[in-house]
């Protein structure tokens, strides 16, 4: 079984999921790891770099007791001309316990997973999907809202080139959630009309995506502060939505560029540094899910 | 003990480090891991850039319980003037288990392992050796007749300027194979008349060498499928060797450059997996042997 | 508690690391490791390259059990614009045992020390501190002299940039040695106006500073040879010390520059490598004592 997209996961397993690693995040908060994947390697391949990705999986891997082998994009036969399928093909030989894996072009990992004998987790593949980011998000709004049924979450900011969002806009509705996707010209989802203050309107939640510097312009606004006024989420932005709405982003944070530092930390409300805490609980349960 | 060269092993070793390889590499399709290094450290350290040998070391430490650190040269104190010798004092001073060095220069791992109270396993020096590759081809070999007595083995392309070959050239005669050599002007073993297709003619293995494109030019053949059909193993001059000649390549693989994909994907007749496979079944027997 | 500067150490636990380093310098010396970290992670991360320092952290943990994770800057948020403070709370949302950090900004990691629940190791910020360094020369004179009692030492070379040098001259005296602390002519300490040779005289030992290649100009000698002649550790400047004072170098060593190889390969009076080996050990008794 692998874990590429949102749609791997029937309903139940997801629900297993949501409370497996609700006992994986209190269990590390008490600091405790446990032995039951000893003897596991757990393949950690980046083509993009990543602090918090890879160090999450790995991470999460260590906790359970298996040995994380960590290989990034510099170190790769990529450059000497190898296929992506050899090198899947290759990586499958060595016969890890799980691949996790990281890459720039969309349905990568798929490529490479239908030629892997074991579990492969895709870590995000392109503008497609990162299905356990969905389901730390997922896990982090169910954490604070007791279920998502009903909760409205708008999700905004670069939605066009976000696998974050692709992610979340598959899961979350099947939790019962409702999902509203907005962003500046150019960046909302294609068709779109929706724009950044209706999508807020009554939100429950709100998770702001991170754009990348080089896509600023002097559409979007490339002077300093300009895209934070115009589209990020400063806090009378964030007033539209209901009164004690949460704050959720991806990370790592532009901030003043699409998130403004007083919505970045307020107190309870920003929900930012809990997704991180539950990342590593929620890819232990998918690990011990795919592995155990 | 070092493992530097082919030369470092006697024949009974060598029979040993086979059959001790081919039970992990029967244990490693059952997935099974091993403590019996537990606590050992490994370290790494690589001054040229790969995926597969690094990784498969580090598999095969974390196989037998051991923990692997890898260090790459991107990291190394090299670009800070520190002369090999005293890079080979720090690392032994810090008492790990064995050392894997891979270094692009003739001689430096035996340069470092002279300075090492631990034992040193030469992971690829320049032209010179890489006696685990050449180890894992002949397991391979092994487990495809059974034994190497009379197998007759074309090694062919950049034969020049391979430790792939330059193992074994050394390596296989010893159990009992035949070995020819043979590479496209400019490529081929020195003082060497033979071409490929003589060394070809009734083969019953053919391992071809990998190019650097960097070395393709207007004699070799640089424009595209052009090294290919002159000098690569396309499936007409596969013909050449026995009928059911088995192919091996060290990879990474360039494909349609050094060898056709029709070869490459061989059905039954294509080990270049398998040699992946039995890399880390026979570094685990090289651990073993040398700290075990 | 957090280990970012050797004020943080009361004397009696300064006492209790030098001990149990000693215990570990032996027990690594036969090659014996221990589990009491089984189970716990800790995280290297290293804003600047090293080898010798993340290394040695990386085989501490590892001899004691724990699982070592390793990032360097190079595969770091901080290149997407991330914050120092946001990249602390990122790492501490994972719950690591403890974090190891390095940094090129004096001050940068006790900033990151005050957002993290788990204890932190300076591995070097800036021109600041490096107090395991200075532990580890601490342990390695008490080796040598019994006693740091009297113990004359002279800290040498670029002074003015040496975290190592800053360490020392907090740590030594507290054990008792006379530090005297001396550079070639901008590198000096500020407001000191002892020489070099005058530092040397009758000193017990010797600390020799890298230089940075890069520091070297006309007025510092920039041909070759010329900066050890004018201020390096020749053996006709060693003279100037006792005749047996010892020599010690933080490394890595830029041999012909700051330091002659007669004199980094002093037999019995060159303490180099045995800095290094007390490195893992002290690193080891720093661990356990945070986490332990």
């Amino acid at each position: 079984m692998h874990l590429l997209s949102i749609d791997s996961l029937d309903d139940e397993q997801i629900a297993a999921l949501l409370d497996r690693a609700d006992q994986f995040a209190a269990a590390n908060r008490r600091r405790e790891s446990s032995t039951q994947l000893a003897g596991r390697t757990v393949f950690n391949v980046f083509y993009e770099n990543s602090t918090r990705t890879a160090m999450s999986f790995a991470t999460a891997a260590a906790r359970l007791g298996a040995q994380p082998l960590t290989l990034s994009v510099e170190h790769s036969s990529v450059k000497k001309g190898e296929t992506l399928e050899d090198t899947a093909r290759t990586l499958n030989a060595m016969r890890p316990d799980a691949l996790v894996l990281r890459h720039r072009e969309d349905g990568a990992v798929a490529t490479v997973a239908a030629l892997m004998d074991c579990p492969v987790i895709n870590a995000g593949d392109g503008t497609n999907e990162h299905p356990t980011q969905a389901l730390l998000d997922a896990l982090t709004l169910r954490q604070q809202f007791g279920s998502l049924d009903g909760v409205t979450v708008a999700i905004l900011g670069d939605v066009r080139h976000s696998r974050v969002a692709r992610s979340n806009a598959k899961l979350l509705p099947r939790l019962g959630a409702n999902v509203r996707l907005a962003g500046p010209p150019g960046l909302e989802p294609a068709g779109s009309t929706l724009s950044i203050d209706e999508a807020l309107e009554g939100a429950d939640a709100v998770m702001m995506l991170r754009i990348q510097r080089e896509r600023l312009d002097e559409e979007l606004g490339d002077a300093p502060g300009e895209y934070l006024s115009r589209y990020g989420l400063t806090f009378g932005r964030l007033a539209i939505a209901r009164p004690e709405a949460v704050v959720l982003h991806p990370g790592p944070m532009n901030r003043g560029v699409e998130i403004a530092d007083e919505v970045a930390d307020l107190q309870d409300r920003s929900l930012i540094l809990r997704q991180v805490e539950n990342g590593v609980a929620m890819r232990m349960a998918c690990l011990e899910l795919l592995i155990g």
